[in-house]
This record gives structure tokens, C-alpha cells and sequence, in this order.
């Protein structure tokens, strides 16, 4: 395995883009392919068997394209799939939730640690059961927040529809009094300004973009694989579809215009 | 071609469901054969091609089951997609933009007629052009609605972040003095009575799905293809995925419970 070789990042669609944007800040002399399934997302909707299928085909897509490193970003797909594409990699994986929830393990102090995702990521229990590995006695509260995946999506991050939508939410998790929220959903980063107003400054917000981008620098070291040669790195996104507004939205999470984007037809 | 043969039905998802309970209170001696790509969903942010594949696909299927007549209850796929599904089709095939602009063009009297659907209905323009073929000189004022959706599936029918959000959209709608609103998805009949209190007793709704089972019916009729015959009908469900929440959301849709469905494997 050549250190050159890029980190893999894959997402059903495009709210991965904010693991790639931490990804470039916190490792800027890596390169990154990143695959949006932008062409059957949401996953949050989908059969277990469905996301295992899609997430089988995108991992060995990847593995062709010789990445050192195989990041699953969708969550939906980290609580379903990771096991299964674990066991055909030869390259290691990591998934978003292990790094959400070793997080918010270590911020919490109270050990009532809110958690909010779409209904496929909470009905899967991932975030609990893997809280619990760490912390048998952390208390794990889940919301399921169906709706600001589709607001982020329209664009309304500091919308009174959206602060409305947030505070029903957010109500039984703030009752249960947590003291740590983890966003176990790629979208919601964008959300964070507003979901500080609505949690108050002392409600600590695991980040799981960024807590992966720690752990992939701490595995890439600890493997001999992190990059130090200050050639120029390459990034490329490969989506399914290229639908509307995609740009637009693609850059709102990057936070950055996106170069070299690849169309590839289905079935991969 | 039998008169006993199923009217076929398909959709990106559940929302056909709404033009399959019109035509079952419509239309009660036939039977429906219904389509619903639940894996794929949603098309409205999908780009033109992969909607032309995905229609195809499913149209095929439904016509190896030997439907008498094809509906294309999607508004998406219809703006989209009806010319390449009839050039394929050996039965008559009906979309329900055109049989909700005929619905509007009849019941709007100043000639200035509203529009609301998803991005993808919306940006096609389809609604714009079919009523100002009829109509040339209809003003048509159209908004996407890309909320909709989600908050249809989320239940919030009386909500009041459904209600803030339907303000919102339709404000720049009733700043025109829109006399009629045809709503362009199929989701939307579920609203109608929320739409009802923002929009007033003034402004006529026009429900796609009521309007297509009317279309139906007088086109059986004409073709003599109307099952008069009083065996017992059939009523069955494809779907590509069984997602979370399925029979709950399906039956807000339909009304009733739903009986026999049978998941099918993609790709078609």
C-alpha cells in the first residue's frame, strides 16, 4: 500500500462532504475520492438489506481505485453496513458513529448523552450500543429527526421553520437533561449555529465530521499510511446523479467550490 | 386486450397511493395493479435521464403483467418522462399533469391558476406548458415546494411547522391572486385541508388524483374497456424496498390497509 494513495470517503449522497471538508482541514496533504450515491439517496428510508447491498457496491468500487483507507461517512450505512464491508476490505475501514461515540464519551460528564439522526440511524440503536461498549452506564437518549435532512437540503439553516422543527425535537432530549448531543447525521453540521442557540452553552455538540477526521489522522500515523510528501493532492467526487441545485448545495457543505466530478452509471 | 385486466398504476413511491383510492371509490369493479419504486424514492431531485430509465423500467414491468391502461401517478416522472413510456406502451397510457391542468383550465374563471410540486415538476415547466396549450392566454404561477414531502411522511398534517412552511410557500402564489391551485404531487392531497385555511374558500383546489380518476373512467368508457362485470377485483402492491414506517405511511396514503404486496428485486 503506497503512503500517495487517497483516503476513500463514501456517503449515499452528498451531506459526507462535511467528513471530506474536515478530511482537507485536518489532513491537507492527503488525497480523497469521495462517492455520493447521489442517484438512490436517502438511505435514512431504506431496508437494511437495500443499504447493505448499495454500500457493498460503492466499497468495492473504491477498493478499485486502490484507496489506503475506506471511511464510511453516511451513518445510516455505518450502523448497517460496516461489518459487512469490513469483512471484503483489504484496507481499513472506519466508520462515523465509533468516532461520535467515543466523542461524546469523552466530553460527557454527566454520562446522559443525547443522540440525533435520521430514523434508519436511531431505530438501528448503533450510537447506544456502541456507547454502551465503551460506558455501560452512559445514558443514551435518541431523537429521530427526519425532517432536517430535507431543511438543510432547502437551505434553511437559520429559518424560523426550522428553529420551530428543532425545538419539538429537541424537547424530550433537553428534558432528560444531557449534557452532550451528538449529530449522528452528516447533515446536520450546518445545523450547529442553530442547534447551540436551542441547547444553550452548556450542552457540549460531538461533531462527527470532525471527530473522524481525528481518528483517520491518529490510524493513518499509527499505520505507517499518512502522506508526508507535499506533492499535490488530488480530489475527486464521483456521484451517480447530478441533480438539481447540486453544486449549490455540494459547495454549502464543502465549504469550498468541487473540481473534478466523475458521473458513474448504475449499476457500478 | 381483456376488460378484466388490471388498470396499472406507478409511482417514484407511496404517493400514488392517492390516485389509487380515487380510482377505488371511482372505479370499484376494476382492479389495480400498483407500482411504487420505494427503493429509488424520491425522483424529484433526480436528473432527467435517470427519471427516463427508472420510468421505463417500471413501465415495462407493469405491461408483462398485462395492464389495460398505464398511469403515470408521479408528477415528476409525467413531466418528465410520458412521451418515451407511451412511444413503448401497446395500451393507453395517462399522466397526471395532463389531467390536472384540464381540471384547472375547467374551474379556473380569471384565468390565473397557481402550481405547487417539487423541484423536478416545477422546473420542467410541465404544468405551464400543458394548461397554455389549452389555454393560451392562462397566467400560471408556479412554486416549488420542496418541504412537502418530508412533512407529508412525517405525519405533521396539522402542524405548525407545516403551517408556517405552506405560508411561506404560498405567499408569493396569493400575492398574484391565483383563483385555482392545482397541487402537482401527489403527496400534497393529504394537506388539503391545512392548504384549505392559508388559501381561503375563494380559491379552488384541484386535486391531480381526483382529477385522474375522472379522466379514467371516461376513457375506459370511450375505449370499452370498463370492467362491468361484478367478479371480485384485485388489488396488488409492488414495491422495491420495505422501508421503516411503510404500512403506516402507505395507509395514510390509501385509507385503508393495504393486502397483498410483493417486493421486488432491483434491477428490474
Amino acid at each position: 500500500m503506497k503512503k500517495e494513495n487517497a483516503i476513500g470517503v463514501f456517503d449515499s449522497g452528498i451531506g459526507g462532504l462535511t467528513v471530506v471538508k474536515a478530511l482537507m482541514e485536518r489532513l491537507p496533504t492527503e488525497s480523497i475520492y469521495y462517492f455520493g450515491d447521489t442517484a438512490r439517496v436517502p438511505y435514512g428510508i431504506k431496508s437494511k438489506d437495500t443499504i447493505n447491498r448499495y454500500a457493498m457496491e460503492i466499497a468495492k468500487f473504491l477498493l478499485r481505485k486502490n484507496v489506503k483507507i475506506l471511511i464510511i461517512a453516511c451513518n445510516t450505512m455505518s450502523s448497517v453496513a460496516f461489518e459487512m464491508v469490513q469483512q471484503i476490505s483489504s484496507v481499513p475501514v472506519l466508520e462515523v458513529i465509533d468516532a461520535g461515540a467515543r466523542k461524546a464519551i469523552r466530553e460527557s460528564r454527566s454520562r446522559v448523552i443525547g443522540i440525533i439522526g435520521t430514523p434508519a440511524t436511531i431505530n438501528s440503536n448503533a450510537y447506544a450500543r456502541k456507547i454502551h461498549s465503551y460506558d455501560p452506564n452512559a445514558r443514551v437518549v435518541s431523537q429521530a429527526c427526519p425532517l432536517f435532512v430535507p431543511l438543510v437540503e432547502e437551505g434553511w439553516l437559520d429559518h424560523p421553520v426550522t428553529r420551530l422543527t428543532a425545538q419539538e425535537y429537541l424537547r424530550p432530549l433537553l428534558a432528560e437533561n444531557i449534557d452532550t448531543l451528538v449529530l449522528g447525521c452528516t447533515h446536520y453540521p450546518l445545523l450547529k449555529p442553530l442547534l447551540r442557540e436551542i441547547v444553550g452553552p452548556q450542552v457540549v455538540l460531538v461533531d462527527s465530521a470532525v471527530a473522524m477526521a481525528e481518528r483517520v489522522a491518529g490510524l493513518l500515523e499509527e499505520k505507517g499510511l499518512a502522506n508526508n510528501a507535499s506533492l499535490p493532492v488530488e480530489y475527486r467526487y464521483y456521484v451517480t446523479d447530478v441533480p438539481l441545485r447540486f453544486h449549490t448545495i455540494a459547495e454549502r457543505f464543502l465549504g469550498r467550490g468541487l473540481g473534478n466530478i466523475e458521473l458513474i452509471n448504475l449499476p457500478l
